[in-house]
């Protein structure tokens, strides 16, 4: 008997889309995308689910969104909430997955229903790992409320939760239906996660987008400042950068195409050496900072434009160095190189920097240069 | 800020291989397709998950795998098996998914490594579920076991589990890498198990093949006495059409296409309320026989395409009643129409026949109609 070959192609397609006080009966945006998305003469159930650090800085999130759904009659808001814990532990705790899906199946969200997560990038990764396989997908909205999560996790493909500590373990390639950036909610992040997702930025401006680079050292002090109006650009470009990346590559990374990952193997690392004290972003400057160095140490990267680097993260105020670096003459660091080529499969690929713009990837580092940088970002500290 | 619209399409491919004694070292399609599968040269891993039923029906299965994969250098085989307790068991115990995930991470199953399960549609529905999360999908290879997972279940692209009690609550789509179609696995079904997988391939004929409709007409007999080559070109048959109708419409269900689901509302509501003691492909033939005469009934169908319908049925050896049709007046086979339309979202969809090899869908059903159409297949079956 002939095989039968199998090959069809699946399109998704989702706007990001920039506003600011997403849920004033004024602003249309988020009616109006509801109100044209799929069967119009359906009426169509919407249920949210809300990053407890968001609600707790909100305090009156829940009766706006109440007062903006009474102005949309051909939607029907689901009457409870979830709150879900914010940061890490929403994605350590299997039981806030179970709830997410008993509320699905409570509340009758088919498929042809919304399930709305507002909140950080953690809030997020879980709520859409939840909607992503509760009847095999119900729709999914994200309304990303930290820096990170607006110019990065939040407009990719992405969910996820951990599975007994171990990082993103479960999780899909699932594109949401939408998702609203409003820069209102990034006022009362605090400062560690406001500059936090910044490095998101200098990564991809790193290996991509010199002129993107040029404008992140002209407005580092601002952005350090919380300007609100630079912040807004930043997030702009740094998520069309990563849109483009997405939609240019291997969306779901079937083959052997790389996530945008400059400066990642040693920031996952460092934040499980640091049982997570260290945030993501935090992290990722300090991976940043790391694999420059050692792009110059191999010779790839200018002094110049090494010096370039570490004083646009040092203005934003990041720090480059932390003691879990160097445990171990750098061993536990180095470890990490061998988990991050596992995680991805395939053989190891790192990313490199050949100058300021120019990302070139690698399938092998030496570890005696990575211990030097090491030893190097230890003196920038002081 | 302008809205940033993402768009990106993902292709999908994969082979149905068909074949006898897969595990045969005479036989080369597995190890060619694996060593040609992805980055050559790298050591690829393959784990197996292996239905119970399956294994006490075969029960040199291990040795004869172990043996097979010896021949194949570039592979390295897991020596450790999960065997998974077969039939709808499988898909009630959240702690068999567990047990997959934590398999894939204590062999360092990566992305570029493949899960195997040989089974029936419950061992491969709760295998490709936990395949597709883990890590955010590692290789998936489905090695059908049963006629019904052969030419329908096992040919698509979903997969899933209960939840509470709820048939197929959580799950994805998530095509396999390859499919392996080995006939000498189903010389030891039980007839049950033989018979039950045929409805399908009288569903699919009905609404889209006159031709293969009639192809089963003239071989009823033969399948009933289970004739292997008769059974082997229905199967190629309807495999082809399942995986046709997945290509050609909208493989992921994301709008309001619709899977192929002649027969299914009623049946899906008789497995429960059954408990699962119908089997699905035996709930499916009574299926069928009810939206027959409810079509003739509404005027759609002829009396002799009725007629022709209901005898195939007959000479394969199916029951077209169950008291569980009847009880309270049918209404609780009348609810199913409900929970059908909640299932998939959207308004309730139903397909009816027009003729046969003519499908149609209609939007509502009459009541009054389905309890006269019960009343019929219970007189059908003195
Ligand atoms: N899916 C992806 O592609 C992807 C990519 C990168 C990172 N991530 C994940 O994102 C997570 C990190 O996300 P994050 O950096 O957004 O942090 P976070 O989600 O951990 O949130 C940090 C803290 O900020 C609070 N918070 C959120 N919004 C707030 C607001 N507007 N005002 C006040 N407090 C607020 C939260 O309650 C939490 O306490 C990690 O789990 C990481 O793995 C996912
Ligand atoms: N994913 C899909 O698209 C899809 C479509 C239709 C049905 N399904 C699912 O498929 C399941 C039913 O699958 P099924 O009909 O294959 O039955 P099954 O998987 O329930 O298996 C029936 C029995 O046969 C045994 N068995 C399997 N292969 C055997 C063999 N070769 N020899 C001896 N015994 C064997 C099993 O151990 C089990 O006891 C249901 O859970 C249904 O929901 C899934
Ligand atoms: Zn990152
Ligand atoms: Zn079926």
């Amino acid at each position: 008997m002939e095989t039968i070959q199998q090959r069809f192609a699946v399109t998704f397609s989702y706007p990001v889309i920039f506003t600011q006080q997403l849920f004033d009966p004024q602003n249309p945006k988020l009616r109006d995308f509801l109100s044209q998305y799929g069967e119009r003469d359906f009426r169509k159930k919407i249920f949210f689910c809300i990053d407890s650090g968001v609600l707790a800085a909100h305090p009156t999130l829940q009766s706006q969104i109440t007062h903006y759904f009474e102005s949309v009659p051909t939607l029907s808001l689901v009457p409870e909430w979830l709150v879900i814990p914010g940061g890490e532990a929403a994605k350590n705790a299997p039981a806030l997955f179970d709830q997410i899906v008993e509320a699905v199946d409570q509340y009758g969200i088919d498929r042809h229903s919304f399930v709305a997560a507002i909140g950080g990038g953690a809030v997020l990764d879980l709520v859409g790992y939840a909607a992503a396989v509760s009847h095999r997908g119900v729709k999914h909205i994200r309304i990303p409320t930290t820096v990170l999560s607006q110019n990065d996790s939040g407009v990719g493909v992405k969910n996820g939760i951990n599975y007994r500590g171990k990082k993103n373990f479960l999780g899909t390639f699932a594109p949401p239906v939408a998702v609203f950036n409003d820069t209102a909610f990034l006022r009362t992040l605090d400062d560690r996660d406001w500059r936090s997702g910044i490095s998101e930025a200098i990564k991809v401006a790193l290996i991509k987008d010199k002129v993107f680079f040029e404008w992140l050292e002209a407005n580092a002090k601002a952005l350090a400042q919380r300007d609100e109006a630079a912040m807004q650009y930043l997030i702009h470009r740094c998520a069309e950068l990563h849109m483009q990346h997405i939609s240019g590559g291997d969306p779901f990374e079937s083959g052997s195409a790389r996530p945008l990952d400059f400066g990642h193997w040693a920031a996952h690392k460092l934040e499980y050496l640091t049982h997570f004290e260290v945030r993501h972003g935090e992290a990722v400057a300090i991976g940043i900072a790391l694999d420059t160095y050692y792009s110059q140490l191999t010779g790839r990267l200018s002094e110049t434009d090494t010096q370039r680097v570490i004083q646009v993260l040092h203005e934003l105020g990041f720090k480059l160095y932390h003691p879990a670096l160097a445990e171990q003459d750098s061993v536990h660091l180095i470890n990490g190189l061998r988990e991050f080529q596992e995680h991805l499969g395939g053989r190891l690929t790192i990313t490199l920097l050949d100058a300021i713009g120019v990302g070139v990837e690698v399938h092998e580092m030496d570890t005696v240069l990575i211990q030097k940088a090491v030893v190097v970002l230890q003196g920038e500290t002081v």
